[in-house]
This record gives C-alpha cells, sequence and structure tokens, in this order.
C-alpha cells in the first residue's frame, strides 16, 4: 500500500510540474524547451531521493514493465504500480485543470502528447528510441553495476536530455501514464493518438530490458 | 547563537539571490522563469552545504515547522530560527533596496509574491501543494532513509522545480519569511495577501510532516 | 564486442540527442545556445553512468587516442572503439534524416560543424583549445586522482562548458566521430571541411594526454 | 610549479570561457544571463575535479588570500597562486582577442567589469556581498566540516548563482584576476575601474575567512 502512494505521489508530481510548466510558462514560445525538459527532469530528481527510498520511484508504466521483464517487480506488484502510476497522472491533470480555471485561463493545451508534424510511423520510431535510451539508463544505473546514490540524479538529467530532443517532435512522452493523464481530459487528437504513446514508449522500454540484461549484465542472475 | 546566525545568513542569500535576480533580470521577460528559479534553488545549493553544517539549513519556516513536528527540532529552537529567518529576509530586502536605488532603478517591484490572476482559494491550493512537495522531498532526503550526502543538492533542485511551476501563478514563496521580506517594503497588495503565503506554505508542510512519517517511515521512532 | 555495441549506443545518443536538439530545436535563434549545450552534456552524463560500466564510455576518437597514449587502451581496442564511435555517429546522422523525412522539414542543417566565420587557423586554434580542455578533464578525473563516481557528471557538465563557449564559433566538434556523421550527410562545406575537425581534436587530445600525465600526475606508472 | 601551472591553467579556463561565453554569445540579449552564469560556473566544476587535484583550484586571489588567512595556505604559496592567476586571466583574454580577430569580430568588449549604473559605493557593496557568500561556502564545503566529494560541485553552482544576480549590476567579478585580464586590453573605464574589483572582493573574502572560523568552526584548529 506504501508502494502505491509513493507511486501515485510521484506520478502526481511528474505529471503536474510537467506538463503545468509547459502549459502556464507558455510552451516552446514562452518558458523554452529547456526550461519544460527541466521540470520533467528534476521532478525524477524530487521523487527518487523522496518517494523512491519506497516504490524505487518507476512512476512509468513503460520501466515497471521493464523492471518487470529483467525480473526486479513481481507481477502483482507491476499491476498495482501501473494503477497507481495512471490515477498520479489523472489526478495531476486534473489539479491542472483546476489551477487553469482558477486563474481564468482557457486552453485546449493540458500538456498532451501528439504526433505534430510526424508520420505515425515517425511518431512511433521516435518514442521508441526516446523510450530505449531512457529506460536503458535506469536499468544500467539501479541494476548491479549502477551507482544507487548518484541513480536519481543521472536518471532526472537523462529525461532532461530526452524532452530536449523529443518536445519539437511528439512533446515526449516515453510514459504511457504521463500522455493517458492529459488525453483524457484534452479528447480529440490527444485522445485518438494516445494509443501509440501507450505502445511506443512499452516497446522500447521492452527493448533496453533485454538489451541491458544481455549486452550490458545489468542484471544479477 | 551559531544556529541562529546560520539561519540569518541563510535566509538573507535566499531571498537576496532568488528575489534579487527576478527583479534586476527583469522578471519572466528578462531572465526568465528558468533564470529566476534556478537562483531560487542554487541559494540552497550553496547555504546547504556550508551553514547548513551548523543549523541544518532550514532558512524557512514551513521546514522548521515540519521538522519541530516530525521532532527534529526543539520548541526552543523553533523560536530562535523562525526569527532568524524573518530577520535575513528582511535585511536581504532592505539589501536589494539598496542595490537598486544605488541603481537609480525606481521600481515597486521587490520580488514579492501575490495571487496573481488565481482566486484565493487557488492561490492558496498551488501554495499547499508546491510546500507539500517542497518539504516532503526535504523530510525523506534529510531522514532515516535519506542520503545526506545528496540532501543539499537534491532540495535545491527540488526548488528550481517547484519554481518553473509557481513563478507564473503566485511567484511560488512556499516560505512564509521569503513573502515577509518583500511584502513589508513593497506594501499595498503585497502586505494585504501576506496572510495567505504565511499559512499556506504551513498548512502544506505540516501535511508533508504526517505524510513523510507515517506513509514514508522518514523518522528514527 | 560489449565494449563495440557500447561504444556504438554511446556515440549514438551523443550525436542524435546533440546534433537533433541542435537542428529540431531551432539552432542558436531557438532552443538556443545553452540548450544545445545541454544535449550534448547531458548525453555524456546519460552514457556514462550506462554504457559507461562496460566501455568507459569514450564515445569519441579523441578521448581514445588519449587513453591509448596514457597506456589506458590497447591498440586493439583503440581501432575496435574509433570503429564503433563512428558508426554509431553515422546511425545517428541517419536517424536524424529519418526524424526530419517523417516531419517533412527540409534542411540543410545537420548539426554539422564548420569554420563559420573563422579562418583556418582560428578554427584549429579553437579546437585545439577546447579539446585540451576537455580531455584534460577527462583524464584526471578517470585517473589516479580522480573521483570515479562524480566522473560521469563532471565530464558531462564540462561538455556542456566547452559548447557554450565554442557554438557560436565552430559549432564545437571536439570530437572526430560527432563531426564525421552529419558531414557525410551535409556534403559541401562540411565535408571539404572535416579534416581540420579530425585533426584538430586528435591534436587538443594528444596534449591533453601528455599535460595530465606529466603536470598532473594522472596516470598509475 | 605544478602548482602554478595548475592555477594558471585553471584561471585561464575560467577567464576564457566565462568571458568568451559573454562576448561571442551577444551578452545579456544574446545567450542570456543564466548561460553566461553557467559558463563561469561549470569552469569551477571542471577544473574543481581536475586541476584541483595539484593546487586545490583557488584560481582566484580572493580565494587564495582567504586561504591563507585561515593558514591553509602559505605566504610562499600565496605570491605564487596569484601571479600564475593573473598571468592565466592575461594569457585568457590574449586568446579571446585572437579569437574575436580571426572571426573578424570588432568589438571593444572582452567581458571587462564595471560600475554599470550604480554607485562606487553600490558596486563596491555588490561586488564585498557577492564575495563573501562565494568564499564562505569555498570555506566551509572544503574545510573541516565540509563535503570533499562535492565541493567542486557546490562552489560551481554557488558561482553560477553569484553571476545570476551580479551580472545586471557589475557583470560579476568576485575575483581579481577574471577582473584584470580583460581591463589591461579593454583599457578605459575598465581599467579605471579595476581598483575596485581588485580591493572589494579581496575585502569581502577576508570577511568570509572570518566568519566561517569563529561563526562556522571551518578550520581543523
Amino acid at each position: 500500500m506504501k508502494k502505491a502512494i509513493a507511486e501515485f505521489i510521484g506520478t502526481f508530481v511528474l505529471v503536474l510540474f510537467g506538463t503545468g510548466t509547459a502549459v502556464l510558462g507558455g510552451g516552446i514560445e514562452g518558458i523554452g524547451t529547456p526550461g519544460i525538459a527541466l521540470a520533467f527532469g528534476l521532478s525524477i530528481v524530487a521523487m527518487a531521493y523522496s518517494i523512491g527510498t519506497i516504490s524505487g520511484c518507476h512512476i512509468n508504466p513503460a520501466v515497471s514493465i521493464a523492471m518487470f521483464i529483467n525480473k526486479r517487480l513481481s507481477v502483482k506488484d507491476l499491476a498495482i504500480y501501473i494503477v497507481a502510476q495512471i490515477l498520479g497522472a489523472i489526478v495531476a491533470t486534473l489539479t491542472l485543470r483546476t489551477f487553469l480555471l482558477s486563474a481564468d485561463l482557457t486552453t485546449k493545451n493540458l500538456g498532451q502528447n501528439g504526433f505534430g508534424s510526424l508520420s505515425v510511423s515517425g511518431a512511433f520510431l521516435v518514442e521508441v528510441i526516446l523510450t530505449f535510451v531512457f529506460v536503458l539508463v535506469i536499468l544500467i544505473v539501479t541494476g548491479k553495476k549502477g551507482n544507487a546514490s548518484f541513480a536519481g540524479l543521472v536518471i532526472g538529467l537523462t529525461l532532461v536530455l530526452i524532452h530536449l530532443l523529443g518536445i519539437p517532435l511528439t512533446g515526449t512522452s516515453v510514459n504511457p501514464a504521463r500522455s493517458i493523464g492529459p488525453a483524457l481530459f484534452a479528447g480529440g487528437e490527444a485522445l485518438s493518438q494516445l494509443w501509440l504513446f501507450i505502445i511506443a514508449p512499452i516497446v522500447g522500454g521492452i527493448i533496453a530490458a533485454i538489451v541491458s540484461r544481455f549486452a550490458f549484465d545489468s542484471e544479477e542472475n
């Protein structure tokens, strides 16, 4: 139960601060790509060293699935984690909407992901590659040869990196929960394109799990 | 007494560099939200590894109250800390005013917090959530399961994060002392809205103290 | 073989995320020099703590040659590393082109390096100095008196620094592989000026190897 | 002799990358205050973990004098350090001029410090306070109760902070060597105001030495 609370709070913080900074800061034209990227990445830093002491701070179904594949997470915990992550993301988007309403801001932008000008296959490739890199770093730095003290910082800075490249493309998901929250309330294109931001990150994470295990000896056995 | 000096200097640095960067850098239109956020956050990094060796570097009444609730601070020290913090913030704003006068800059902007376009309840909610996240991270990373070496860095980066989201909303207080200093000299709306930036951060900090203790085992006993 | 895979992936990430951020983010006028610099530097942070556990994360022929000179790398591994690095860079540029095509962006900018408004000797001097500083830091922080835990973070932040100065000059190579990838596909001036971005970084790296060994006792024997 | 080389290279890097980023990046209007601040601060990070293993990486006469006052540096080394630092700064400005000439850029801006719109006493106060904070952090984090591993990172991030506030005021010196290099070649006002950027940082550093010793127990005896 404590793990569920931890994953709920962690994903809530990631989605609220990440998408909230993008929306309230005025997007790429306002706070800029580096500012938005920092918000997502520093959410990981903040959560890894706090709620991470309880749950490991996955706050991302693609990460939890990769952990499950490499036998670091039971199937029961996998289910609990994913439910908590999605709930956290939904409450985060609800909170952001409350902020926007309170500030009399009417916008359809809730920080949702989308294909942008990319083709479907292009968007898919982008999300697979971004998630592959992100999850590969996570699995190795928290694995057998990893560096536990630095892990949270390294993973957070890696998410900054992922966003610097991905924001002009898909807005960067690499995290089904992070995409589900905003899409449910934004509706329209965000909802019809949501499937990609669920499947592609999971595919990228699974590839990372296999590569980290066999090419980089990240696992205990 | 050394602790009081430490908290005085620490809060002085936080408020002078944080609000000073916002005012002298031209705010969101000038140095930008990331620049202002960095100034507040890096003040924590600088102070945590220096004056923090003496006092723990609370430099924030909401943090000290949360520490008191979780029995890490005596009631006597709590009183001393809060007085030193408020004095440090006031001297910081006085110093910023001196800089502005010396540079012949006439501005009513001293980096004060305000509701902006938010409703009262909206601003209250924002400050409670921001402070909850901030103090939760502080209590866990400096607690039983924490990471003493990384604590200052993690807390500083968390304050950067808090500001990335909060600057377009309330300007981000999460710290009664940080709001009191500028409000006393800015007067007007800043002064009439000051109560919220005292109460809401304390409420957020208290909730964090309870959650960190019971949900995240942050305390020794 | 695992080392080759590691260097391939590492250089792929460095070149894709570094040059990709520059191109897709709109260059100095768009995402800005700090954003591009962060992308290159954080690629190092991400890769050092992940693939670095296998290969040491050189992902740069100039670094591998300096390591070889200071007897930290065999001649056989040197050859393997350099081939893997160049292949990684080429695949990175191919991937970036795929992204651009998918997004219907027609641009000749693939993040290639060039002399800009500099004279040949000026560009050569710039790249020698930038690489000297970069490789000097690498050799010392990973050497006898170094700090293994912090090395990846310090080297990444050093590459951020190198780019802050070098982007307005040559775009910053300090890495033959990073220049070869984009130049092969951009052609024209990028290709005719490529020789400098191969030779100058190697020269800078060799000087750093000598200085770090004799002036800074970086080597074991 | 190795210490002198270390301080020479370290100060060379600080001044070349710091002032060079400001000049080539287009100053506050171009790369922006955060970009320039990062260049100065990351120079410290890069140098602390490299040349710092030999000399301690003062690369600043105000720091060396504070170290001397707190008996961490002999008078002979103090003299050697200061000479090496000033020479490093001068060669850095010469190198920057070479870059500018090579790029056919004619500018009077070499990153020199100045009073700006401040009164003399205002500029003096600014530099004393900025240097006090900077040197206080240095002395404590490298002192008896300090954190040797994090010191370089913390000091570098503190210099970022110092510049975020100080760039719009005096351009931020806090370092006589950093001001001497550009002033010698810029001449005019930079040269006639140079005295302040020598004296004020030294005063700030001396106050920090006394406060860190007596209020923060930073010294061994």
